[in-house]
């Protein structure tokens, strides 16, 4: 039996078949004035909304191993993290462009499952690819998405506006998926692991950064894809402030806490260091910190945990040990080139 | 003297010294409410327009060698082939996002030119880099660029309208790109030789797109990015329609003869294959031709030929030879996987 690869059927054969694949198993996003097929996409901008607009890249051998993700996960898990930076400012995805550079020897039907990991994630929200590039890489593929979301005017939540004496909440468990990918690159754990499904099978918090900014009581957001360490920091910075963070308030689970042991590493590096984990930090008055649990619980039932809290810039970021000591935390993100 | 590489200073060391060379030599587009530094650019959409978006991604090894191109040229080549694209529309850019694949031996002040390159084309349009991503890629650069632009409501020029009985009408000197760079890759050509300027330099049409698309006559546009001929296969493909050309009013320069005599090819091969020109097709009624070249010659002083007309689909793109014999042609365009 003949398996498909891209030097079969040609660029254009390709992108027939993925026009095909996304007319009968994605959603025509309503504003689509065009999609594939000409020079531009073409849509419509709603009255009252902030165009939302990001890209991100996924390279193999950088960000992925094919041999440790499936086509279809992979798809997810390009696309996800896309969303969770439209819901991390209070958006609602509509249309992603999707850019790929190819390996010549890949096959059409990875490519197709890849596709569908894209809409796997997109169809829930009625958002649609509606553009894209397709092109031969060198020695590793890339999956570049440029993903356009909206949001009411106004309602934006930025990085830029915590103040001293803000709660700083967290949603979830950073760090699983750091200690995930660590049990599987040491082969301590397999695909079924929890912690190496929140690697390999993340999921964003969109639904509830959108529902976040709409009670428009954070005073700032964003995700964590640099670790919660770095996208603190990433706030801290923007916001001209600094963090006092309280150990023993850290949410670490069981299985965090079981596999910390086993890769001999203390849980809080874990929790604060590179991780992808899509989760939500948020900061906000204390007084408002009810309300902004009430949203995220309209439909998430993991936990939002105050984590400490945000204090003037002079200090930087600090860490209250179990022992009352304070350890001045290096506000150091995921970096590409390090 | 130390010459400084990514490594030595980092990804937010790059972002960085990318963030102020924007600020310093790039224009803060109208309009944007976020830029560089959250979670998502942001920006409002003009009422009466519609949002066009585009994606090109450019791969060392495939769209180009390092060697044959200064990172600045390289630079404007990126931006300039999706700035056609929004022209090609009848758009206007207006923010543009860039993602880079980098390889971690690159340089920062390489780095710095391409975005100087950028900048040379969106400066003009008073257009604007608001967001983007960085990550080191494997054995190859890439560049991918999405760029957003406007055009007012109902004026854009779609690849699907043209009409049997159109006229069919190409600007500038399709080939020569190609052309320069056969004579580069056989070192029969340096630099300053026009043909490889055409290649290395090329300049769009996007001003005289958008005059075209003002005027409410064109039927059809596209720009050439795929050779003549695979292009107007594209609007053949969405219009239903066929073509009939006719050779020997081919715009071929003197340039062109000569580097096709010295490449043993027929000069007409170069006009309609493979050829990165980022001319502009457009089909229109033949009474609304002359208000289409009035306006292109607006801004450009080049030729504008009328090279055949559109026809009904059943012969698909035919050649009339000097000879009055017709010839089937095969309307195939560029294709990466080939």
């Amino acid at each position: 039996m003949m398996v498909e690869t891209l030097k079969d059927i040609g660029e254009f054969g390709l992108i027939r078949r993925i026009d095909a694949l996304l007319k009968r198993e994605g959603i025509q996003a309503p504003g689509v004035m065009l999609g594939i097929g000409d020079d531009t996409a073409s849509f419509k901008a709603r009255p009252g909304h902030e165009i939302l607009v990001t890209c991100d890249a996924v390279v193999e051998g950088r960000h992925f191993l094919s041999r440790h993700i499936s086509p279809l996960d992979l798809g997810r898990r390009s696309m996800m993290l896309n969303i969770s930076d439209i819901g991390a400012m209070g958006g609602h995805p509509l249309y992603a462009l999707v850019s790929l550079g190819l390996k010549k020897d890949a096959l059409v039907r990875d490519i197709e499952h890849l596709y569908r990991g894209f809409l796997e994630e997109l169809n829930p929200f009625s958002a649609s690819i509606i553009g894209g590039n397709l092109t031969l890489s060198g020695d590793g593929m890339f999956i570049d998405i440029t993903l356009i979301g909206e949001v009411e005017e106004g309602r934006a939540v930025r990085r830029s506006g915590a103040k001293p004496g803000d709660e700083i909440l967290v949603t979830g468990y950073p760090g699983h998926s750091a200690a995930g990918l660590r049990l599987l690159a040491q082969s301590l754990a397999t695909e079924d692991h929890p912690l190496v499904r929140a690697y390999n099978k993340p999921s964003h918090r969109a639904r509830e950064g959108r529902a976040v900014a709409l009670t428009g009581r954070a005073r700032a957001m964003i995700d964590t894809s640099d670790g919660f360490l770095g996208d603190l920091g990433h706030i801290c910075e923007e916001s001209a402030a600094g963090a006092l963070l309280i150990q023993k308030d850290f949410p670490i689970s069981d299985e965090l806490r079981e596999a910390a042991e086993l890769l001999k590493q203390e849980p809080k590096e874990f929790f604060l260091r590179d991780s992808d984990d899509y989760q939500l930090i948020i900061t906000c008055a204390p007084e408002d910190a009810g309300a902004i649990r009430a949203a995220i619980a309209l439909t998430y039932n993991g936990p939002v945990t105050k984590v400490g809290r945000i204090t003037a810039p002079d200090k930087g970021i600090r860490l209250l040990l179990p022992d009352g000591s304070e350890q001045a935390l290096f506000a150091k993100g995921w970096d590409h080139f390090g």
